[in-house]
């Protein structure tokens, strides 16, 4: 991060946190747990999006006791309270736009309990996505959400983000696994939602409606997650086409041909530019869109489900179909899709990841769409993302040094963002909306949507002190780039 | 119904419907279209809760605008405005306990759109369930959710009481399949939530608010709905068991087994006691418990996850296996399942039927406990439901003139939510609250998430004109039985 950057505090309805508030704050988690040094506080200033808004103080409180007082605290002092898990989201949700405490969930990460009997997991927020996956390996057990951040992200940031990952396609995103939460509401009272019981219908689905909502309407202290059991076996298939529109026909065929893929990632060929030294020119000539497909379940099964999607994607157009026949062959196949992300950077500094989200059968129309738009801005533009549900992630490649790139840039995205919605898509499918997104949100919702959800913000935290500016609130000048 | 039945109208916050009012609903759904005659009224004043109260008008609109103008009415008027499907639920949710005005979705019953490339559906809310059925079946699509009311119950009143059915154990409830809506507020403004993007995270998630709200947020006008590929077959086992913690002990392992049955009914020995006819001696001697088992997916796979599950059977301790070779004897075994509530209904006149969900490994405890919750009031209780997510339906069975026996069954019921609570479970697993299980809310869920869900109603309707006294609002007294 260059030294020259500019810190932003974009304090619009907030006074400076109170000598009386740290002090309180201190009380509360212990003076080794929080901090307000400039040192610190530059640690817990910026995620994934590449912008930097400076805290006033980081907390990182224990148990939900804590949280609450807090919280409780803030009512008192009108501080912004900032839940912060891995800092790994694209879209600013953990960012303290408008100053306030940072507090965050690294003490928070236990592994509470993974019941195999019943299938069902207790943990904290702070437990790394990865961390779970693994506990639940051991025990022949199976959480699906898998975002491309699962080694550092934590699972009380996939609530609030709703993460998916791949396997939605399949499994869907995490809101399908939360089936309870402890959550200390804006108003510092600790609520438990959702039940035990897989099925419940007591009352409003509290559950799902924190699930998404990026923090802003409470602070998420303890998580139940339902698990599956392992599938047996997986295969994995890359296979090309000569063009876009050959591939969305392959994509369309292969969901109705009732072998729902437990992934099918798709690459343009802008994105298969950045790859294709990994991949190999035997694999990448004359491709234009490269789709990976994967099946699991029993042994016997995957490998039928797989000759079926092989000789779908034949019959569809393909180039070729890979199979992977080893452990070694599939890792390498990831590997393609993996170092998509770095491959990526060495074309420009910055990417803007756009996950954006359309119908199915409208990504012919998103990608040719997304052509034009890069044509016309003259932008670099390079397209992937998980073909099955219709969730693309439309990156878009600048030098943060170029003001005018940065322009055309935000022109584009602008576009792509009109585009998706003629097409009934979505301005995000996995990442959240939180600052980045959170101008264009009228383009997508209408008015009266949005007033029913400020309504449920407004009566759960009257004094808007739960994670504020995020989700719709966010209409102030966009900060600048931050990254070097 | 007999003809003594005192009707029940219970208003405790509005004031009798006004002429003026019912002039401005017969002019905007057209005299034809509503009605206040008792003779009509009557026909809409119960549901299968067996409980009549009398609406004051009833009105069914033919689209969004009419509803939308009797919503505003409603708050200038202030009376409740109570949505009607089928009528069919089995809490009250469509009851008008506090008089105001039926209105019914009988003529807004068309299913819009059944898109076989993106396998979705858009409908109206009375659409039968059945129908959207057939209608996805005709494309080779699925819609799963299968409420034993699905040939009268409305898609409306399945979303809004977010219904289930045997088949959730593999595919999950209603919820799981709602994309989007078409809701008017109920300040009247009408929104549209949710996105046809599979992967949406834009904002709150309000679509999921909504579903199992019981009418109580909004009058749900449109409807967009996932559908899956249909399975390409499915095998149905019969297996017995000498008690029912053997059958117990056998759903979690067909639960652990990788294997996940599309359905997995369980049946105790009360309920086994009811059907004996039907099914024959020879597969219910010493059986103290049956379930129903099906797998689906493509022919040669439930073939094999057929044997494995016969053989998990086998091995679990089950008397025998009868798997079902031919359409013909498939249709058996559900006629088994099917013929269940109208046996019981020939034990005693009236069946109070509580969908109580726990656990899954807790249903041993449970059906222990509801036997001693049996002998302890001297009240016949009959078990069976949906093992494999843990929501069992206990069926107290009385005689509504018996008034001696109809007290002894309200103990038995809150004995048995009491139990419910205590093993983790949920007083509701498909049915909803309305007001059967309304005054029994705080046993399962606290004050503190109780004030939660009444701030979120207060928010989005000031006057409480939407479906009141549902949910968590009806602690009044009872109703009296209505049922002959």
């Amino acid at each position: 991060m260059p030294d020259n950057m500019p810190d932003k505090v974009n304090k619009k309805q907030f006074a400076p946190l109170s000598k009386s508030a740290r002090d309180q704050i201190r009380r509360i988690v212990g003076s080794d747990n929080c901090s307000d040094s400039s040192e610190d506080l530059v640690l817990y200033a910026y995620d994934a999006m590449n912008q930097r808004f400076l805290p006033e103080m980081v907390a990182h409180p224990d148990d939900t006791r804590q949280i609450a007082a807090i919280v409780k605290l803030a009512n008192k002092e009108k501080f912004p309270v900032i839940p912060r898990g891995g800092g790994t989201g694209f879209t600013g949700g953990s960012l303290a736009v408008e100053g306030g405490v940072v507090v965050t969930t690294s003490r928070m990460n236990r592994i509470i309990e993974v019941d195999p009997e019943n299938m069902v997991a207790w943990v904290e927020p702070g437990v790394i996505n990865g961390d779970l996956q693994r506990a639940a390996n051991d025990q022949d057990l199976f959480f699906p959400p898998d975002p491309s951040s699962m080694d550092f992200s934590t699972l009380g940031g996939n609530v609030a983000e709703n993460a998916g990952g791949p396997r939605a396609v399949k499994y869907g995103v995490t809101r399908d696994y939360i089936m309870a939460l402890e959550v200390v509401m804006p108003d510092g009272r600790i609520v438990k939602t959702g039940s035990e019981a897989i099925k419940s219908v007591t009352g409003y689905d509290i559950t799902r409606l924190l699930v998404g909502s990026e923090g802003t309407l409470g602070f998420i202290t303890k998580i139940l997650i339902k698990l599956l059991p392992k599938p047996e076996a997986v295969v994995t298939l890359l296979t090309a086409f000569p063009d876009v529109s050959t591939a969305s026909r392959a994509v369309a065929r292969i969901m109705a041909s009732r072998v729902t893929p437990s992934t099918l990632e798709f690459m343009d060929r802008s994105a298969i530019e950045c790859v294709k030294e990994a991949i190999g020119e035997e694999l990448t000539k004359g491709a234009s869109a490269l789709l990976l497909v994967e099946v699991d379940g029993d042994e016997l099964g995957v490998v039928r489900q797989a000759e079926k999607l092989v000789d779908v994607c034949q019959k569809a157009g393909a180039l070729y179909v890979k199979k992977a026949e080893t452990a070694e062959e599939r890792e390498g196949l990831w590997k393609v899709r993996r170092s998509l992300s770095p491959a990526i950077m060495k074309i420009r500094p910055l990417k803007i990841n756009e996950d954006v989200s359309v119908p199915r059968m409208k990504i012919p129309e998103l990608i040719i769409g997304v052509e034009e738009i890069s044509r016309q801005h003259d932008i670099i533009m390079v397209n992937f993302g998980h073909a099955g549900d219709g969730n693309v992630h439309v990156n878009i490649l600048i030098d943060p040094e170029d003001k005018e790139e940065r322009k055309r840039a935000d022109a584009a995205v602008k576009d792509l963002f009109q585009l998706t919605v003629d097409l009934g898509g979505s301005l995000s499918g996995e990442h959240g909306i939180g600052i980045a997104k959170a101008p264009y949100l009228g383009m997508e919702i209408d008015d009266n949507l949005i007033h029913v959800m400020r309504a449920i913000k407004r009566a759960l935290d009257p004094n808007d002190i739960m994670n504020p500016a995020k989700t719709f609130d966010y209409g102030g000048q966009k900060a600048e780039n931050a990254s070097g």
